[in-house]
Order: structure tokens, then sequence, then C-alpha cells
């Protein structure tokens, strides 16, 4: 078994390399003047067992082409079986149609993949688990919420877990589960116009007294979590933290985090946003499903 | 048949569309707000055989990945026959391996369309024609040449073409042919570590009193014909023009083209740069293929 560390990684291919014991190549690239990537693996990876580490957070056209790329020269080279370490896997969010016509981002990109030559696919805590039987091959789902639990408990003494939508339920559950503790969520309605985002306040018992941990998987704009922060403290909150897996961080969420009264944001490496938060490491998880 | 136009087009759909009586239906699309592309077409394509047209001109990464997306949008609504006309087909330079281990982006470009649902794909003047041959599918190539000449023979009396180096000696000898005149081509040396160019001059018939014509398949920097064109003019020319299919222009390229005495820089709309060249429209050409 041979590591190949694609050109966006966050470090996990080497800690993946020092957990298994698994050599290491890193792939060599460059940018042409007109802005087309430049792939090379040097190594000689014929007739072996290849895992490929390759995140696709922002910008992820590149970081999707480059995995593209790189999957499809570690099969030119020989491997026998390879397997794609996708840390965060972008492009999941529209895997149904909303609307006739849409075109559904989660199936092509599972299936370009597949097609460039990777046979399995290891993804930390995609939006929605059954969007992957679209990949035509063997996946493995990475479950990040043990350890980021670990990482909350050190931040607050009377944990309440609030899923600041529907969608990010089953999530608060497992969370809460970790905890030991309970958990409600909101009921969140988006303008399909305008793409404005509103929170119906649900039946939430009080929260007085209560350390809030907001869950989701990903922080993109920070508009969702915002406003249930500002319901959470109307509710009584004592303090509010959130917990995401995937912090995209995109424009100034950061800012609107904080100024919702967000105390701290806790995520994992899947994604490296420029801002200061506390990232969990996720090699662990992933090298156990190697 | 129905034409799809797809986000990135210079026109070129509506002009098929023109050209053909066949209807078109443009395609919607938005980007999230952390960089993901939304693609939805708003037409029923089912039993249809379908033409979509996207170029995949700079953001090559984005426009092709839309390119994917909005072809297996195409095949997932129940077409029966995807043509793709890519105009520009980015990726296309890299289709050898000069090292081992190297990604021949070429071969997974074309891999990737057509596992996205194309059936036949429609390109204007590819790097190599020979690369081709990685599409599993049916390839068309359309050739601007001709086009390209009638315009370049507005603008010189006494035509002499010349290659800037030995990859453009077979357009030269295109172009050349269909203006009626000669033809020569200048040795390119590329460092392969600085990625420098020079040019050694080879055997250069004198080119006193004559219009030279420049002509390659691609400019980008710029750097190769600027110094094409100082050559020229050492070498006796009155007047320097460039004939090209691709115009990237990426960073100062026409300042470069300019001060090396360039006075006109000759194109088609595979690719719609920023700067004032005199573009000729593919559109005839690509309808007579379909």
């Amino acid at each position: 078994m041979i590591i190949v560390g694609g050109t966006s990684t966050n470090g996990v291919d080497g800690r993946l390399s020092k957990l298994t014991g698994y050599p290491l190549v890193k792939v060599e690239s460059k940018l042409f003047p007109d802005g087309e990537s430049y792939i090379r693996i040097p190594a000689s990876l014929d007739g072996e067992e290849v895992v490929l580490v390759q995140t696709t957070q922002p910008p992820q056209n590149k970081n999707l082409l480059e995995l593209l790329l790189t999957l499809e020269a570690i099969r030119d080279m020989g491997a026998t079986k390879i397997t794609a370490v996708v840390p965060y896997l972008a492009y999941l969010r529209q895997d149904r149609r909303f609307t006739d016509g849409e075109a559904l981002s989660a199936k092509t990109i599972l299936n370009l993949i597949h097609a460039a030559g990777a046979n399995t696919l290891v993804v930390v805590e995609p939006h929605h688990r059954e969007s992957m039987d679209y990949f035509p091959g063997e996946v493995r789902i990475v479950d990040p919420i043990p350890s980021l639990a670990r990482e909350a408990r050190k931040r607050v003494e009377r944990p309440f877990v609030l899923a600041p939508d529907r969608g990010a339920l089953e999530r608060a559950e497992r969370l809460a589960k970790e905890l030991e503790t309970n958990f409600s969520f909101l009921e969140k309605e988006r303008d399909r116009k305008t793409g404005e985002v509103r929170i119906r306040q649900a039946d939430i018992p009080p929260l007085n007294g209560y350390d809030v941990i907001l869950v989701d998987d990903i922080i993109s704009t920070g508009g969702t979590l915002a406003e249930a922060s500002r319901i959470a403290y109307s509710s009584g909150a004592r303090s509010v933290i959130s917990v995401a897996v995937h912090l995209l961080l995109v424009r100034d969420a950061m800012n609107r985090l904080r100024e919702a009264g967000i105390r701290e944001v806790i995520g994992t490496n899947t994604v490296v946003p420029e801002e200061r938060v506390t990232l969990v490491d996720v090699s662990d998880q992933i090298a156990v499903r190697l």
C-alpha cells in the first residue's frame, strides 16, 4: 500500500502515513500561466494498492479537477486498487431535484470520481448519507461526531444540543448521545427566490442556564447558525458554541457568528479556513477505515 | 434536435440555432456563496437529440465542471443522443508523458466528457489531432484556418506565413495554402527548468518586403510569438500580424505582442479575451458539422 498526497490535504496524508506505516508520496504540481493544473506523481505505482488523499475545499473546482487528474494518473501507472480519501467532498448538497431540469451535482461528481479510477471512496460526514449511493463503487463514511463531542465537552459545563434546522436533527441526536445530554431543533424556512433564511421558533424547551451547542455539517455564510444562536440566547441560553464538520466560512461568516454571540467555532481539518477556529484532526478516524 | 446553451458560449449557441433552425434553450445557472455552481435546464429533453454548447475558456476549471454537470443533467433528462460542442477545449496540451508519472490531462478530460454523457464531441482546432483519439465516442474537428485566412487576407498585401515553432508548422502550411503563399518555421527551445523559451533562428528566407503572418493554435502569455515577431523584423519583414485560434492572452500578453511590433491579433470566438482583438466567428463551421 502506498499513500499519495494530493495537492490539497491539510496534512491528513502525512498523518495517515504515520498512523498506518504506509509510505507517503507527495504529488508535484504547478499552475500553467493560463490557469491549467499540472500534476506528476514521482513514484512507481505499478501493481500497488494506492490511497489518494485529496480534499475538495475551496477552490472546489480546482481541487476537484486535480483529484480527477491524479486518480487517472494513478490508474494509468498500473495501480491495482485505488482508494480515494476525500475528507470534504464538495457538491454533495445538490443531490435531489427541487425543480425539473436541475443538475444533480452530487451524482455527477460521484460518477466522475469513479470514472477517473477510484474503486473505493472515503468521505467524512457527507451532507446526506443516501446520496453516496450514487457512487458506483464501495463507500466508507467517516463519523467525526465522537471526536467533535470530546472537543466540545472541554468547553461547556451544562450542554444542550440544538440543530438549526430539521436537516441537522440526526446529527444533533448523535452529538447529544455522545455528550449524554438532550437535544432539539429549529424549523428553517428558505425563501426560494431570494435565498434568504428565516427560522421559525418551534417548541424549544427553556434553555435557561444551559450551554447551547449548535450543530451542523457545513458552515458556509453562517447565516443559519447566527440566527439560531440569537434564538438560543433569547430562550435563556447561558452561552452558545457551534460544532460543525466542514468550516467553509465564506465571506464574513466568522463575524456573523461572533456578532450572534457564538463563543467558539469547532470543526475538523477536512477544510482549513483562514479564520482562527478550533480544528479536530480526522486522520485517526480515516486510518481505521483504510 | 434541441440546442442547449451552456454557461459559457460566446454567443455560438444562439448563432447555431439561427443557422440550423433548431430551438435554443439557455441553461439557468448561479454560484452558491461557497463557490459551487448550480445548473438548471428549463426544458423537456426526454427522447430528444441534444447539442450542448459550452466552451472551456478561462476560468477553465469552472467551465469544465459546468460542462460535466450539464452533460449529466441532459442525459438524466432522457436525451437519446448528446453532442457536446466545446469550441475551445482546455487541458489538451498535456497529452503525452515527458516525464514518468505525469497526469495526461487530455486523456482524463476527454474520458470525463464521455463519462458524463457526451456521445459526440465537436472541438475547434485541438492542439494535436491525435490526442482526440482518447475520446471514446465520435469526434468531429472543426478547422477555422480558412476563415482566419480570409480575415488575414484583408490585412496584408504580400503575405508570408511563419510558424514560431515546429509544432505550428502544419498549421502554417494550411494557412499558406489558403493564402497561396509560402511558409517557414522557427526552432523553439524551452528550458525545462525555468520554462523560459528561446528561439533559434533556422534557415529563414529573407523576409524583405513581406507582411509576415505568425500562426499558432493558442496564444497564452505571448512570449513565443513576441520573440518570433522580433526575428521576423530582423529578417527584413515589412509588417507582422498574428493569427491564432484560441486567444487566451493571459497576464500582459497583449502588451508583449504590441511591443514586439505585432500590428494585429486575429483569433476566433472560441475564447473571448478582454483585450481588443479581431475575432472570427466559428459558428458557421460548427453548424455544418452537426
